[in-house]
């Protein structure tokens, strides 16, 4: 687990904000303290990170809005199934604002837009890509292996899903933890 | 049952895609002509009505947005239990653009900001009062009673749900009906 100091989460939150502004989407000054500066683990946030606002996680449903650096990545993971009733999460990522390289199982991109992060590129197995642009949307059924990478001028994306528990998460990379501990 | 002319359909579809433009949110154009113009078998779409684009409704979730003329109301209905799996639909609204006046069961508000449309007044039972402006938002949950209006400039609302069974829905004015018919 890496740790965020407060000053360093404060950063990330304004730069969540302002890429949320370029999207139109407004945000209140709660919300802004509430945004989740996640590296997983990794400590290299601007290479793999993601800023998460999460609006609403019931028992049953949740959205969130994701807002992306330029060529930040997601790193490969899945949410599997959590319980006879609860087959894990599934989820729709729609584009707002700049661009998203999505890749899920499937046939091979020839000329994939993303790259993985230097030294990581092992932990990123699948290769099927999709173009995602502002009104572009895609949705994953649960336990489905996916990652993304904004393009060079960053992107908004909103989630749309079933119950979100990120700590159940399966990332490829054995390194990785989903939750980040904010210190000082 | 009401129906709607094509033409009629198409003049609500671009009064949506103007308003989610104000919100900052991007249509595609195969979305535009996915727009609902529902008017809830009154026939007065203006007073009575609802600009509806579903992102996503799957079994387990949905994803709208919803546009809304300036004073225009959602009448008053509720979400009731569908099955033992399913206790009815849960949702969330999201005010993006312009102000929306929410009514739930409870303390009636001494000088409501919204007002039932004209002859529909008996079947507006509940005064709670919510103002949701720009990100904003409230949880409603299954079964609960609710009606919300638009502000004078109209309003553009995120809804995140469980699946959305909208011939389930239950309103108060026997009169609606909640499948607006197309024809021409």
């Amino acid at each position: 687990m890496t740790v965020l100091t407060k000053r360093e989460l404060k950063k990330r939150q304004n730069e969540a904000v302002a890429l949320f502004r370029r999207a139109g989407i407004v945000v209140t000054k709660a919300e802004r303290l509430q945004i989740e500066a996640a590296d997983f683990g990794l400590g290299q946030y601007e290479q793999t990170g993601l800023g998460v606002l999460v609006y609403v996680n019931t028992e049953r449903c949740c959205a969130k809005e994701l807002a992306m650096l330029p060529r930040q990545t997601c790193p490969e993971h899945r949410h599997p199934p959590i319980s006879r009733a609860n087959p894990g999460k599934e989820e729709t990522f729609r584009c707002r604002w700049g661009t998203v390289y999505l890749y899920v199982p499937g046939k091979k991109a020839a000329r994939p837009r993303a790259r993985p992060p230097k030294g990581c590129e092992k932990w990123y197995t699948v290769w099927h890509e999709t173009v995602l642009r502002p009104g572009d949307q895609y949705t994953l059924m649960p336990d489905t292996l996916h990652w993304f990478q904004a393009g060079h001028r960053g992107a908004v994306v909103s989630e749309f899903s079933t119950r979100s528990l990120d700590e159940k998460d399966i990332f490829t990379d054995p390194e990785i933890a989903r939750i980040t501990k904010v210190v000082g």
